[in-house]
């Protein structure tokens, strides 16, 4: 038996200080996320992306009385009956991209791991997540499902879950009251017991844990996905309230990979093409930051062709940079001559409006990074400025000489905003949470403390292998001679948790 | 002041299970290590690789009284009158390629950090670890300095330092006795107490603290830069036997970063070219492993036109190689079709026998790897196989049926037989020992406690930061209101521990 | 002077058997060239992509008398009055990314080199060949302009012109009719005295040279920019026929690497993942042919972490890539295993139903090649097989056991339907088109004869010139001492014509 | 029978202003090419690389009498009888590495093709050349071979050549006299009558032409490798001299791709890391030049890490480089930031003295080119500036301010001198010339008039088809239907002659 393979997230570097003095970052996308429509802790995208604008908002769902084709009635969405359909296939196109949680799936269903487990599952509502939401089902749970997001949910997708006879309560464009209203509908109902949480952003916890503190003494585990999320269960950590084990999926190895690095590399490049058309070869680039989302930024744009210039505050990453062919600058030494400021900090005020007065005419200005505060958009707002919506998520921003920059998304994550989020990186994402899920909710009882945790990294390393035959990748086996040698389980976990991959 | 920046390393994952059963890889780097002439944990390699093998050994050192011009005679080299011109020239070179170690020194010369440090210091002997020892003596320490390894000395170098006064006892092809007996001339000789250790494979350690279990009392800190060192305190450290603190450089970020990924991309390609000529472009090649070493190879083979495939035991790895575009296969499948193996797992008998039966015609096969057990070089000795030595370092090895393969330094590093490390690279090293031994040297009572530490993650950013000028590189300063926001320091440190980079 | 920088066609490599035997390939294009709405010659698409199909095509416009607010009516488009002012913006927009031909009209404003020239112009109708067109009113010319297809025609920006007084008969969807109608329109009219030809295809040439002989006599030359129209000089060359000189700008170093390798790096990137967002690491791909177009898939994708592999029939082709590092396979070995299969060639059938057959379920198939019959659509239009259009572009096309493959464009140029073209590569195109005419308009008399030429090196050198400012890019000058050295003019042409770049 | 698949080549592109004033570069590289050890037009290097330099030059071979191990004496080389073993030996392996030449001696070993000729072979000699000279031999020739070059020549090579009894004459070190001596003797031998050459720099056909104007009337052909040479003969040609068909093979494209492009990607790399051990992560290097040799020179040490600035005159191969990803830049913007200097122009005073006055501390400075005058070496012999001989080929040249500069190969191709060129490269080189031999031996009377040609296009692509199977590469055949499609011939040639690969 593995006693020690998990490992408490405290320990993994999560200072005091940091804690004592929560850092303002944080703070501020708590309260601003259910503002934009591009939350900041969005993982799922497609559905911001492809969403349309021209829907009836006159009638509130929540005052039609609905029912299915089967007669069904415990959910609350839009238009079941005419959306359910085109929902349904666009799970199914979902499904075949999406090995991982798809396997997971074929894998376990005749154990059915959760059975018995009622989840209460606040996260995004679209295709991808509801292969894995239907997972969970297949695996033995039941569901009552709210979107963590009021503008996210795709519709469609949600008719056909109610279809389906999921009990799911959610809709594009709720109101904030809307918001809580479903949640507390997934909470709180007749005959529902719930044992376990699938959150994101931590809002579901926190309306159980403050509202209905009895329902909360009945869970088992909460797995969380967001940076947000996690925070706040670390700090009802500190502060002694959280009495239950949590699982922070958002720092799982394999899903901050693909989260980050490798998906940047597509969708910098995407991002960029569909909104302006530009070519890529010979532009010159900035990218504002180098840890794994400007590394990936600059790796694509490079490979394509650009000049790419790094800033960056810590020596360890600028020297990483400037072995890997980049020039490390200050953003004042280019702004001047680049075609292309792209940040990925996730600080503030990296682009001001100091720099934006400087841009050379047809400059191109996102934001690849962690909130939407890294170019200060609010300081373009000022009378001598004129702004052009060109296209959907392009601002064409006139100086009076008549110099103009173009800001994509208006500084929000240009990637969600004018790119896609392959259901393949979401597959990672949701074999995570189902297997965190999973590893909670069979743990034998004082395996975990009532502390936030890390996926045990042999889970992280399982994840891994089911997106491999993707790949048609094959894996070597240790003989027991070489596991002998190297002193490892042959099954793994092949790597020390301080492990940099 | 920072309370919580330096980390036992203890903490940072290597669990108990794997300190029970040492694993074997260790154990035997340990027992081998002066056996082989590319000692598996030298990280100074030019001397291996420039050295001539013509040099008189009739006469040991140790029987000849020496005097440098100025009458200086506490020291034992060889040829110290007729090499130390030479030896200085090549220290000056080297001087020039080592801004770390170089800025280092001049920017702490008036402070003094090390003033009356005594330092024992056991590591190789060459041009470049000679700039270091020159620098600790510039900031104040004094120094006696044998070498770690029986092979590696160059000895003009040593004369060079023995022409300078400094008390040096080493020369290429000790005897292990010889080994012994220079060692106990740095910790044992009149009038010196040492205070400190600076260590390379653990020995200076372990012999004061077998021999001279007094002496050992005196000592403030031990800087350790192998791995096969590093485990060594860390089991004194288990059995309560490790009565002062330790700092481990091995495991820092920068001289990992820079040990592995950036240095093997160069050397790869250098130690293959030197050695066979061969031509990149089209070669098939199949690199086993694809941590740090295995992701430089697999990265600089594909950029010079070469087909990449790569073996793996952890699927976290294998999925990142799939991503980087390199089929992930077992050894067994693409042998006979590869034209180039490389191993770089730290795992034993990697490439069999059977593997070498199986390969094509004029196959090459080498090793990258920790230790020199990856290719079953032994399986090789058999009476139907003949070995031809084509060049140094080059064997050509003949089946009876007229197939042959090209075996590179005999499964050995090939990076250290038929390359050379830049002087670049070992300035990181050398400026993160410096560090170490100012930190123990300077910290305040109680800080560190006898227990083996990583470098504090400000003094590795300072590493880092000492080599940008190299680069012209410029950091960027956080603003007080941005360093709130990330609750940060200014000064750093920038990333938690755990940070992957 | 320069007798002899410019160059017959017919010298470099047409030899008499290719012309005995015309191959199928060019009869094709000239003939399907306007029953496709992708047509295979067209070079500027953004029309293409962004055209909106929901216009009312109830009322031709031959049949509306229309005049622009300054009361002009000598034109014939759509809706000039409602739609105009988009489209003079949509102008404005492509100016901006187009130096080239921007410079040159600056530069040339002045000396007005087309001053009295009277161009009959038949291309593309679209936000990017205005500014050229243009260009040309500014230089001095006269023009008279027809769409070269029917289906390309941006409305708006055929208002735009309108509105601004220039005789423009086009609209998209026009019929066969209308397209002749139109054609005419600008060959013959009141008082017009055609000088020159700017042609697309030939058919300006054709008609006027078959229906209007005697005004063809008037013609001082003519300018095409397609590999069919080309041909068709050609023939007519051959036959004595053409009694004017002709450039061929198709051929051009400048617009043959741009409209290709340049391009196509981009393009094929964005057309994968605009139609079906895939994520592109560990995808393997087969391109089918090592082309300048196939070389530019192959490197694109292998950047981004595909693994390529190449068909080639050309030996030299085949050792190229096998040097830049892809496996040369025939596509039937690979065909099971690939998940994109590109086409590149310029040929016919190299997809066919047998290989699509035998593709794994999800397989992607595109065309970046010349002509759309490179993938053997229409044998998949049988009754066992079940297409659905799952987007635009893009089509499911599912066997009876379930297996689906992933037609893109329906096996046309994807990169016309599925991403745009760069306004910077038209600008290209733009300006070789402006400065053939500028040559041949000011030639001295008995410059060039009768024939086809290539435009002259000197003015291909110009043309890339022109477009260097972009990239802040700086020229180094020949001293007359290395002027003399190379035995070259120190403004150039720099290569002989034969020089491979 | 293809009538017209061979090109004069006259007609691409040699203009009449070019012959007028034949360059000075030309004339330049002919008179100079036998003063410098690394002759400006060799391409088979290894012999300079390897070279030692203690032979003794005391007793010229042409004083001593020798004779074989069998008896044969119709040769002259150095010592016979000691190397001829170790010859034979570098012969082998070199055979392993030069699939193309190998295949051509195993598939036309029976039928013979050079049956009955009599060729005067006056080329390089060392492991690489003879595998072809024994494999003319094999296909039926009588060959009498002397050098083409006094410096070249590996003696053990020699001696092997002799002693297999082939009529031999060069030495390394050979005079001027010596030199004119040797090929004499291949020239104007009893009983020979010599029907075809092959040249590498025109010697043996000017010497022929001018001194036994009889003999070189039974020539049939001249087989040219040099550039020099080639501009001797079409100078012969333009003044009706040229008597005899010959084949330029310097300008076949699979040639030229491989000893440009291709063969630099790795001895750029490889001579720098040899010379300098340099790293080459983060280094600012600029690239004079962007053609075929620039191109490779950027590519690959941008993949390692290299930021890389271009220069350019021509404003096509600049904008080539800026959609690569490289800034253009004069040299003077850049002078005092850059590393690395590499020069590849094919011009003169690229590099002055000017330049170098203002280079930082320790810039590399090397020359890729096709001459030795890129870099003005002779500028930096004034007496302020010290030359340090650091290794073999590198020059540390130190101003008096104590600023160095390091100089590889004094200025001369450094891949030649610092490092060796692959036998791969060396058997496409090898394969042409045996191929042009052949074709002119063969071919029938009239089809060939006496003029310069290029090998015929198909048998370019044969020389690419023998190197396939190194590769494992496997082409794809035209079916009828496709042949006809493209109007080509199934077994090629499959592109025009004026190509661009």
């Amino acid at each position: 038996m593995n006693r020690n393979i998990e490992t408490p997230i405290c320990d993994l570097g999560f200072s005091d200080k940091q804690e004592a003095v929560q850092p303002e970052a944080l703070k501020l996308a708590s309260r601003t996320r259910r503002r934009s429509s591009a939350a900041s802790t969005c993982s799922f995208s497609s559905a911001c992306f492809t969403a349309s604008s021209d829907e009836d908002t006159v009638i509130s769902p929540r005052e039609k009385k609905q029912r299915n084709t089967k007669g069904f009635t415990d959910f609350c969405v839009k238009n079941v009956l005419s959306q359910h359909g085109f929902g349904r296939r666009e799970i199914e196109i979902a499904e075949q991209e999406m090995p991982g949680i798809m396997t997971l799936r074929k894998r376990a269903r005749e154990d059915k791991p959760l059975r018995n487990a009622n989840i209460v599952c606040c996260t995004h509502i679209n295709a991808q997540t509801a292969v894995m939401v239907e997972g969970l089902i297949e695996l033995g749970a039941s569901v009552r499902w709210a979107s963590c997001n009021i503008y996210s949910t795709q519709n469609a997708v949600a008719a056909a879950l109610a279809e389906a006879g999921i009990p799911v309560f959610a809709w594009r464009g709720e109101t904030e009251e809307d918001f809580w209203w479903c949640l507390d509908k997934c909470i709180n109902a007749p005959g529902w017991a719930p044992n376990m949480i699938l959150d994101d952003g931590g809002d579901a916890t926190h309306l159980m844990w403050k509202k209905y503190p009895e329902i909360f003494k009945g869970i088992k585990g909460i797995v969380e996905e967001s940076l947000t999320g996690v925070h706040r269960l670390y700090h009802m950590s500190k502060n002694g309230k959280l009495t239950v084990p949590a699982i922070n999926v958002n720092d799982s190895v394999t899903k901050m990979k693909f989260d980050n690095f490798y998906c940047v590399q597509d969708s910098i490049l995407d991002s960029l093409k569909r909104s302006t058309d530009i070519m890529f070869g010979g532009k010159q680039v900035v990218v504002c930051g180098y840890g794994d989302v400007g590394k990936g930024c600059a790796k694509s744009l490079k490979a394509q062709g650009c000049i790419v210039y790094v800033t960056e505050i810590d020596p360890i990453c600028a020297l990483q940079a400037s072995m890997d062919g980049h020039r490390v600058v200050t953003l004042n030494e280019v702004i001047r001559n680049v075609d292309i400021v792209v940040t990925a900090t996730g600080n503030k005020n990296i682009v001001t409006r100091e720099h934006m007065n400087r841009m050379k005419n047809g400059c191109i200005v996102c934001n690849m990074g962690h909130s939407n505060s890294e170019i200060d958009v609010n300081s373009l707002h000022t009378p001598e400025l004129t702004w052009e919506r060109v296209r959907s998520q392009v601002d064409h921003i006139i100086w009076p000489d008549g110099r103009m920059i173009i800001l994509l998304a208006e500084g929000r994550l240009v990637n969600m905003s004018c790119s896609t989020i392959p259901s393949f990186v979401v597959s990672i994402t949701a074999s995570t949470q189902a297997l965190a899920l999973i590893e909670l909710y069979n743990a034998i009882p004082g395996r975990y403390k009532n502390d936030v945790y890390l996926l045990p990294k042999k889970m992280d390393e399982y994840v891994a292998s089911l997106h491999l035959p993707t790949f048609d990748a094959h894996l070597t086996e240790l003989t027991d001679e070489q596991a002998k040698y190297l002193g490892l389980n042959k099954s793994g976990p092949f790597k020390p948790n301080y492990y940099r991959y």
